[in-house]
């Protein structure tokens, strides 16, 4: 069974970047976890609607690998899928890469020049910046390990549906 | 003349949320500065593309309004609109707004359920959770103040035609 | 009755700084909190403990004005006083000051080169690089006005022994 | 040779904090960033220093293992030790612990109690929250790969020394 991949497209923010004129290395977390909140809601839940019945999903150990630096403003896509999961942890594996980028540069194209055309927004493309990966575990607010089956069945069988598709 | 809003949408992250459970108060700033950024890109440059050549915008002063507090996937919009300028500042109002929510809440709706629409992408919407105003000075690499029709006169006839529209 | 100032310095990081080379602006709206918690301990309380009991103090409105930008490993004072309070409202003042900086720099320093000495911890001291002011209304764990006296008695005694210090 | 620890502690400021009531998890990298460079000034230089004349310390991988989480206002000891290093790259090795705390507490002390004493301010002590490691390789302001030997002597005869010690 392949992987499946979902896509999220975010532009850098000024505040993301720090004295080196790259994005500052800590926002890949962030942007890791936009890509889960991202994943979760096309699977057909949100997850603040898990956290709102005492579900939380802390990380338990969290690796990056940087290849190049995303700057300001630039358009990037963050790749994110499960890598392995049970009813107790799950841990996804993530992409981000720097997407061609025609918006705000209009004044400066000259006569006759062309704009490359965004790629669809369904497929891993772009220039690979850093890839990662996150493992999970699902506990109460108590910080006590649930089981997924069992407390979020609902949940449980959209893991189980995106895995046999 | 009325003053022309510019309008961009956000969703709520994770990172930004703090421990009583709501975006942390720092983080609007942030987003006014994300209001400046496609504002801009909207007028027709790309605000990076300014800073490219030299010239920086940094706040001389920054006021917030704390009406109601964004939560956690939340999508808010950020409604910004020059308040005043010369040749050597520049002055922007923020509106942050809740916007009615559909994404992500599918799986909760019930038979017969219908979503409301999200407002036009063009209006002040939703429900009013922060104002803010900016003050800012137009400085090159060292931190001393230019003159914007100097140094990049087609963004200060972008500004010209704006006021006129 | 003279504003008492109640001082902390912290080193400037490196993930506060962004492109411009300097502390990007939202993070002196963190080291005003920093400087309120710090407060808040030398009356002699926790501030997470008043949390603790379910008492939150969000901020309502924030000012702040940029004189100098401080930079990445610059020692900077954080001066924070009470400006106005009453039984539902509180609201701050802030200074934040660069500080003569010997740390690090003991390789740098010729034969016969002397350190200034830090300024005592107790004063308002150093280059002025930003002003701020911050209004809180005291509320309850749902975001309900509540008042100090009664919810917090014994804190509510150390602001007035602050004032007739 | 046994890996030398260099120490330093901060306190958990609530910026730090997400609605799980934790500090987020990315804050750590900001922490491990901090550790560094007070080991290098520890060691006889200032790391800003280091960057001003050009040479930079862009992170290419980092792993992170969340044993526990830290909370707001937690007096943490960030200890940090090179774990390997050669004229082009440096590996380091984090462990974030937090410390027994007797600040800020003193009105919630019984009569009787005692107040346990900060453990010395050289050791790995206290409740082990979150281990790490990051590895690093020198570049110029360009983002080229340069030798540390060349670039900066004078650091790379501090890291001999360290070794030898």
């Amino acid at each position: 069974m392949a992987k499946r991949w979902f896509h999220c497209d975010i532009r850098v923010r000024y505040a993301e970047t720090d004295q080196m004129g790259v994005v500052y290395h800590a926002n890949y977390l962030n942007w890791f976890e936009w890509g889960r909140t991202e994943m979760v809601r096309e699977l057909g839940m949100a997850y603040r609607d898990l956290e709102g019945r005492g579900l939380l999903l802390p990380v338990t150990r969290a690796e990056l690998d940087f290849v190049k630096p995303a700057r300001y403003d630039d358009m990037v896509r963050i790749s994110t899928a499960v890598d392995e999961w049970t009813k107790v942890r799950i841990a996804f594996r993530y992409e981000v890469r720097r997407l061609p980028d025609a918006a705000g540069t209009a004044l400066a194209l000259a006569e006759g020049d062309t704009l490359a055309a965004p790629p669809p927004a369904d497929r891993l493309a772009g220039e690979l910046l850093v890839t990662g990966r996150t493992q999970h575990v699902w506990v109460n607010r108590e910080f006590r390990p649930v089981r997924i089956d069992k407390e979020a069945p609902e949940f449980y069988r959209l893991l189980q549906r995106m895995e046999e598709a």
